[in-house]
């Protein structure tokens, strides 16, 4: 009878202690790497935010204000901080480093599916076009990881630019590309081989694309990566993704990241390196990010950007929640001694524990109010003398 | 051209960082006083817990789902945590103490007004029909409010049985006593006086009206209220102001509560004790709070509840924002120097320093980033060799 909407979930007090450690971690993680936090709004114009924001239309959460304008409530962060950053922050001529914590809306089709509201907690890099920035927002993301508890993680690294430049250079139409670009999209690779097989290209041609699905793996990635490509673009982005892997091994974080040149994403908006992150079991990615340089643009600046998101649901579905909540102790009291019940608690708190104080006529079932808390205190009656 | 939806607003770093302050302050005493945090949506169904809320209907955000439900974006959090409470925490048969700092939203009519997005923090002690209950919720919302830094503010409790019974003793009908509540809810004074010596009334019953202004004051306030009332359950809600000041002086509270039987509330599921409390030159309460023995049921539970809400803006605006923020310095470096760079902010961020790694190439106005941070260190060429 007292349901929630669609894909919307309660917290419940474990899981918010979980949830608060990890947010905390990462957000004391992001601070000391100089990142600002900031809010924005959860209602945004469809016509400004909305429309730039990479969701698909009919996973946007729409309705008219009192003016009759269409508001979504917003679907991603990126969208939202570069609307704020182009208005209001970007006034010097110095990159801006600016973090999230905040919930995100997508509807969803059907019951049992995924959340439609659900927290990402991220970073964005704006007003940096060098590789560092780019290298900068992975290894904040793998020591936020590692700050939170993940030990079991692994980062893969691609580039839009060169999976664009080499579908082009061999099948010409971006409609051509795009197919393929969605088999990709689905880690579909069975489904890409026979595509390829089908399609009416040359043997040198089909091999190619064939050999591009090899291109996942470490180091050795790049050398592969510069002999399937003919030349330009397709080139530089591999130049790039050399830089990246030599920023990341000055990081010491190499051992975390590998090359996975046949990534795409959902997010229209990337035009340079992106990445996506896993950990153990969970499977979707909990979290990804990659560079978007013509995003600010759409909200009148002209200038790079890359950043990345986590998602703490996923987190903490790698994680698993916390083992011990903090204990917390009960004053059972009754009137005659409610104030030495008081101050008794006073001490306590100062000392930094956690104290339930409770009047006795508040109460049907005492057992079970020695059962919840860690230890039980009466203080009832009269009291010695 | 980028502008948000009528009374959304964003929040920079300055004011996120006072927000984060003030919020966890509050949220750590919340806990050493035992209450548990919990997460609702920022959705819930228009039936439930929309209609149940408390707030005007022109002031709900409202939307259909895929399915074609109403939903409303959360207005306050007490229904919603009534919800949660009923249908899944509520099982024991001990009092609940539930807490939150979640966003709220209300629909605004125009530009320049209220936020129509606010952050409340508040606590839920569901279960417990005592007047302990109703002094602990007080002596929290005191204590919160000085461990946010708070030193200037005034409680005004009053008790919605109490004016109820006084204006059907005296009026009768309902309709009679709505139009002078609203006169209350306003704090029109003049406007209350003016309609009650229009009224068709014994000079006697007016007289009774009028004095009825006076019960706001100390603790002398309860004895005027016995000799005002006639009987039953008017003097039953004096008798529970008596009991809660008995226990906000066991806290140690007295000196920050006045009574004020003259309050009202627009949050019409109150059903006993409420209270408000102002600050420094805020012209609007900075929280408020009170019993609301029905709401319960209207889940399925019949179980009596209190707690209150502050609002983070408007504490915030009688605080100030923090005077300093953490200082952040800037490493600035170029390739030739970039592990060397790498390795003294992982040092420094070790220590709790607060770092930014700035890649040169990526800084169009050195000056600026000299400006910005609080202090700036140049890792640039070869270096010492």
């Amino acid at each position: 009878m007292f349901e929630k909407p669609l894909g919307m979930r309660d917290t419940l007090p474990e899981l918010y202690e979980t949830k608060d450690h990890v947010r905390s971690s990462i957000e004391e993680e992001m601070k000391r790497w100089g990142y600002q936090f900031i809010e924005t709004p959860a209602l945004e114009y469809y016509e400004t935010v909305g429309a730039v924001s990479a969701i698909l239309d009919q996973q946007l959460f729409k309705l008219l204000d009192q003016q009759g304008h269409t508001l979504v409530l917003r679907p991603d962060m990126t969208a939202p901080i570069a609307r704020v950053a182009a208005s209001k922050l970007l006034k010097d001529d110095i990159p801006l480093r600016l973090a999230y914590s905040a919930n995100v809306y997508r509807a969803q089709q059907r019951e049992g599916g995924r959340p439609a509201e659900f927290e990402q907690i991220g970073v964005e890099c704006i007003g940096d076009r060098t590789i560092s920035a780019d290298g900068e927002v992975i290894a904040l993301m793998i020591s936020s990881l590692k700050e939170a508890g993940l030990s079991e993680f692994q980062v893969s690294v691609g580039h839009i630019g060169f999976v664009q430049e080499f579908f082009r250079q061999i099948l010409g139409t971006e409609e051509r590309a795009n197919a393929l670009m969605k088999f990709l999209y689905e880690k579909n690779y069975v489904g890409y081989r026979e595509h390829v097989k089908a399609l009416g290209l040359s043997s040198i041609d089909k091999q190619r694309l064939l050999e591009f699905l090899q291109l996942r793996g470490g180091e050795e990635v790049i050398e592969r990566g510069f002999e399937l490509i003919e030349n330009g673009c397709g080139a530089e982005a591999v130049h790039q993704l050399r830089q990246l892997w030599e920023t990341i091994s000055d990081y010491g974080e190499e051992a975390s990241v590998k090359f996975d040149l046949t990534l795409v994403s959902h997010m229209s908006y990337y035009t340079g390196i992106l990445f996506e992150v896993y950990a153990g079991n969970v499977g979707f990615p909990i979290g990804n990010g990659g560079r978007y340089d013509l995003l600010l643009q759409k909200f009148g600046k002209s200038t790079g950007a890359t950043g990345f998101a986590l998602r703490l649901d996923r987190m903490i579905e790698a994680l698993g929640t916390l083992e011990k909540s903090e204990p917390v102790i009960c004053i059972l009291f009754s009137a005659e001694r409610r104030k030495e019940a008081f101050e008794m608690a006073k001490t306590k708190r100062a000392d930094g524990m956690r104290v339930v104080l409770q009047d006795i006529n508040g109460v049907n079932n005492v057992d079970a109010c020695t059962n919840k808390y860690a230890d039980t205190i009466f203080l009832l009656g009269r009291g010695p003398s």
